[in-house]
């Protein structure tokens, strides 16, 4: 295992750290604990967002705390859930007196511990909401998860709820803003190697050097076959269709996509996705509004890459528009 | 070779194809060339900025071409330098009737071509200027130049140039502040694992289990010394106190810092060293007054990372922080 670390023990918390010192305009570390919450929290009267998870797949979700996406983010160990305390930690930091909606991914641990920190925070008088994302159309069912997991369309969600958070929107709101770029958005991927888990010391698995592992999960988890390599072209075809098929998108219809790096992937092999994915939409009728591209939703050092489509009415586009002001995700306008 | 591509003569001309599905409200693509350009140009008085280089390192350049940083940027097939009529077609895009400035690191080819460029359009009464960057302290002369590289620390004169043109400063002043940048900044890195050009289609070279390169290059040339794996505290240090005597950095000064993946190093590996150059930064008395963390100069899918420091003065504090707007680099203002 080659990796830039201290100790296979210490590696969320120093990089915790890190992050506040690379990024202290906008984040804080809350003491004591694995949340990365916003610097300059806004005032009262906010819905407030959290999201969470296992670390490994940064920028998420630390990356996305600030303006117009998270008011906070808990960190687990490396594919590991935060503890039920840890989001607790999280809802507190969040909470400006109007709610705390809470964007989970699918996977049980999560699901489970997110709920117990829900009962706390209703024992304190903190009104809690869910919105769980299951945008990975590759499986039903995985390793760590009853239905389908959750993906990289997550960070539409950060984006589109936190839009609606910022607008002022009550919790039952935002929710529902967030609940419905979760029924319309879909994500899949693919990967070239596998990724080791400090703890493991060891790769999660094994590929071939002419093998590559279709609708892989963010955490090694096995996808729905092994393929021979294919050409750049073919793969993004493959996964452009099958999301399109999931969403049931027809000509004309505007939607952003994300084109997502699982880790080590050149930017220049992305880009090559990105103008496949361009031609694609062309060649259906779809209007590509935006394209996000780059690492979002990492797996370590995997290779490999995933697409989300995402489908926009009129308020998602604007939503999705809006200024957001992160570490990770920085849109001014135009 | 496990490539997303297609074929290994098109990796460039469908990247940059995709840099402008990906950013088309930043990037325009002159016809028939290798050259990404502002989308929206500024009118005409400020002076034009070009960079470039061999592909391969993404996002540098094209990703810098927005408001406060580039003008234009000119891809080479990878790892290779860009011909002189392409460099020529991005002065002529960068051109507002101000003159420009070409940022060019220091190897060989990009030396000989952006300088049979520059007679180019000094024919066609174009007026330009370089600001050569060489701020890989790790190696004198190596495979592709005399005197030393140019590496990461080339984002920076690309952030304070930019900024200095866009306040309207004239060709011989901006690029006073080019030169200024580089006289105060100095980088070093280090390899993990190598990385495979795809017209080669094995590693450039190769790394034991238990190995790192110290100060490799940014195309995979030698470094300085084969060393054992160091832990992620005594690389970030040993990269540190060699730039703070490169740079002759004293307790109390204000400096910026990058912390560079060249490409496969986890983002979570990147905040570990920056949590130690935050500790290092204050155990020296050095004030750390901005942090980029993330990919900036890459080696496409190499894994090991890059340390940057630039020592500041007010000027330079200011137009470090002063608005950009690029794909890769966007600093809104706090």
């Amino acid at each position: 295992m080659k990796k830039i670390i201290d100790a296979v023990e210490t590696v969320v918390d120093q990089a915790l750290d890190g992050m506040v010192v690379a990024y202290p305009e906008y984040l804080v570390r809350v003491a004591q604990t694995s949340v990365l919450a916003r610097a300059n929290p806004k005032e009262a009267g906010k819905v407030g967002i959290v999201s969470g998870g296992g670390s490994g797949h940064e920028p998420a979700h630390g990356g996305y705390v600030g303006f117009g996406m998270l008011d906070a983010a808990v960190a687990g160990e490396v594919f590991t859930s935060p503890t039920p305390d840890q989001v607790y930690a999280g809802i507190k930091a969040a909470d400006h007196g109007a709610g705390v909606l809470l964007v989970v991914k699918n996977y049980t641990g999560d699901v489970m511990n997110f709920d117990i920190a829900r009962e706390l925070a209703d024992a304190d008088g903190i009104r809690t909401e869910v919105v769980l994302v299951n945008d990975d159309v590759a499986v039903q069912d995985s390793l760590y998860t009853t239905g389908r997991r959750g993906i990289a369309g997550t960070v539409f969600v950060h984006k589109i709820a936190g839009a609606a958070a910022e607008e002022g929107l009550d919790l039952a709101s935002v929710k529902a803003v967030g609940d419905a770029v979760v029924a319309n958005v879909a994500s899949m991927g693919f990967a070239l190697t596998s990724c080791t888990v400090p703890a493991n010391g060891k790769p999660t698995f094994e590929l071939g050097d002419q093998e590559m592992e279709m609708g892989i999960g963010i955490h090694g988890e096995p996808g729905i076959e092994r393929v021979p390599m294919m050409s750049a072209k073919d793969v993004t075809a493959r996964l452009f269709h099958r999301l399109v098929d999931e969403l049931s998108l027809t000509s004309g219809e505007p939607i952003a996509a994300m084109v997502n790096s699982m880790g080590a992937t050149p930017q220049l092999e992305l880009a090559i996705m990105t103008a496949h994915l361009g031609q694609l939409a062309r060649d259906g009728g779809l209007v590509l509004e935006r394209v996000l591209m780059g690492e979002f939703m990492t797996s370590l050092e995997m290779a490999g890459a995933s697409l989300t489509l995402l489908r926009l009415d009129e308020e998602r586009a604007r939503q999705l528009r809006a200024r957001a002001d992160t570490p990770a995700l920085r849109i001014v306008g135009h």
